[in-house]
């Protein structure tokens, strides 16, 4: 087994959505994406979290195995997110945004974590997406994520960094705004000439369109879930699935194992969604996944 | 082989999208709905056109072997439809609508037509829907498509005739607005309750959920089509290759037959929006149809 290296946010959310709110409650694509690849796979984590980041949440990691020796406490507070769904749920309404403690992250990897032979790099600055993957040895497979800010602020570092990955995963109008694409379906060859071999397109309630270079389209829904609690850190648990499946095989890596890694992926967001923050996530078992998965092929078997 | 009776618009379209624009070029639920279903089975039409209705549009039909006789030629002006799509396209922004001669359709159907197998009531007003209904004989299987505007306001005719369907075809939006319900998943059993044993959401570019009281789910992508011409009678095109394929079966329509049918559905709206009009859709072989479909298999394949 492989271990996966993940930079990304650790935060405190403040989530309102049709079902309720959530305040201050443990959210950050690190730690959606290390509790869901951690079912799998040994997860290292790398980040910055303030002095108000409360020891349950480091156990929470813990408890599930992974190596939170690259989390940095330093003096201010943690990363703070607010914001809203409504409607379809499909678009977060940003209301605030406190970067605190995450505003002068500067990633440095423990010297144990160089060797890590995955690495995902969460939604962070392109520049510090680069300067870790600068840190690791010799990465067997490295994917990243990113958001609309960077593809309009940093788009020349974006472009570096994404040329040096194996696979991009991205929601489906970042996808369009990164390619000046109309639709998902021709951004998606469009995002591998930039470099990567493999291209996700995260299509929320619709599920996902993943492409490859060698083999094109594969395309599925999101398991159907009738009440969405809070669609927060999906993206980041789809990711976290598809990582961990990887990081769980042997030998080379093929298409096959990363289409049975996008039906993990789908998996993991499905769980995430159905209670507010990481609650339904960080309890979820393998076997609880792996009997959804069976549901899941029932309902796509043609 | 069993006959399918549809009833529904013939209409002129003036279209523009961002890959042109097409003016006065055939269009209507009908015309779709009977083009798609002709490829399969025996396809009667009953509509009303106008004086300015051309004789090559009536060929069109003919020479995919439909049965015409139940098209009525009155004095005015043929339905005239004007809209545009930007974006995404998955949406229509409606600019103009004469309804012109079909303003006072009043669905009768020729005699030879009222033993019908199969029926699909297009959408028009849920009054004529009945109508139609209360003169075929004792159909087999029948389905209905219908709009936000007879949900606005004529929702008790629509439910009466909901309640007397096997299977209601209908879009995200309208099954949302239908039932109150946020998504398509919380929205598709809703529909169930209200009679029918099927219900088929239509998502436009992400493809299609059907739910049947027996067996629950069925959910997939649409085909990914990079250059998307003109989505215009999409949906009825799926209709027409739902139906088309379910009357090309013998003996008991079952959910397996009705799961092949959505994929034939699929493929023959992914025909028709490569072209604008019905140009891609008349001039579709069922071979290519077949050979689309195998490489959609390999698409969603896990």
């Amino acid at each position: 087994m492989s271990e996966i290296l993940v930079v990304g946010s650790l935060a405190y959310d403040s989530i309102q959505t049709p079902s309720g709110r959530a305040d201050r409650a443990l959210g950050g694509s690190a730690n959606y994406f290390a509790l869901a690849a951690a079912l799998f796979a040994k997860v290292r984590v790398v980040g910055v979290v303030g002095e108000d980041y409360e020891q349950r949440d480091y156990d929470l990691l813990k408890n599930r195995g992974v190596d939170v020796s690259g989390l940095t406490k330093v003096p201010g507070k943690t990363f703070h997110w607010e914001g809203s769904y409504a409607g379809d749920m499909n678009e977060a309404k940003t209301l605030k945004t406190e970067l605190n403690v995450f505003e002068h992250f500067n990633p440095e990897l423990p010297e144990n974590f160089k060797n890590s032979s995955f690495v995902f790099l969460a939604n962070i600055s392109p520049d510090l997406q680069l300067k870790v993957l600068e840190q690791v040895k010799s990465p067997k497979f490295v994917g990243l994520d990113t958001m609309n800010l960077w593809i309009n602020i940093k788009k020349d570092d974006l472009l570096k960094v994404v040329s040096k990955v194996n696979m991009v995963l991205i929601n489906e109008g970042e996808a369009k705004l990164l390619t000046g694409a109309s639709n998902a379906i021709s951004a998606a060859p469009l995002i591998t000439e930039l470099g990567p071999e493999v291209v996700i397109i995260k299509r929320g309630e619709y599920g996902f369109a993943m492409y490859s270079k060698k083999e094109g389209f594969f395309i599925l829904p999101a398991m159907p879930i009738p009440q969405v609690v809070d669609p927060t850190g999906a993206g980041d648990s789809f990711a976290g699935g598809v990582f961990g499946f990887l990081a769980s095989r042997t030998g080379e890596i093929t298409i096959s194992h990363i289409k049975q890694a996008c039906l993990m992926g789908t998996m993991l967001a499905s769980h995430t969604i159905q209670d507010f923050s990481v609650k339904a996530l960080a309890q979820v078992t393998l076997a609880e996944v792996e009997k959804r998965l069976g549901e899941y092929k029932k309902i796509i078997l043609h």
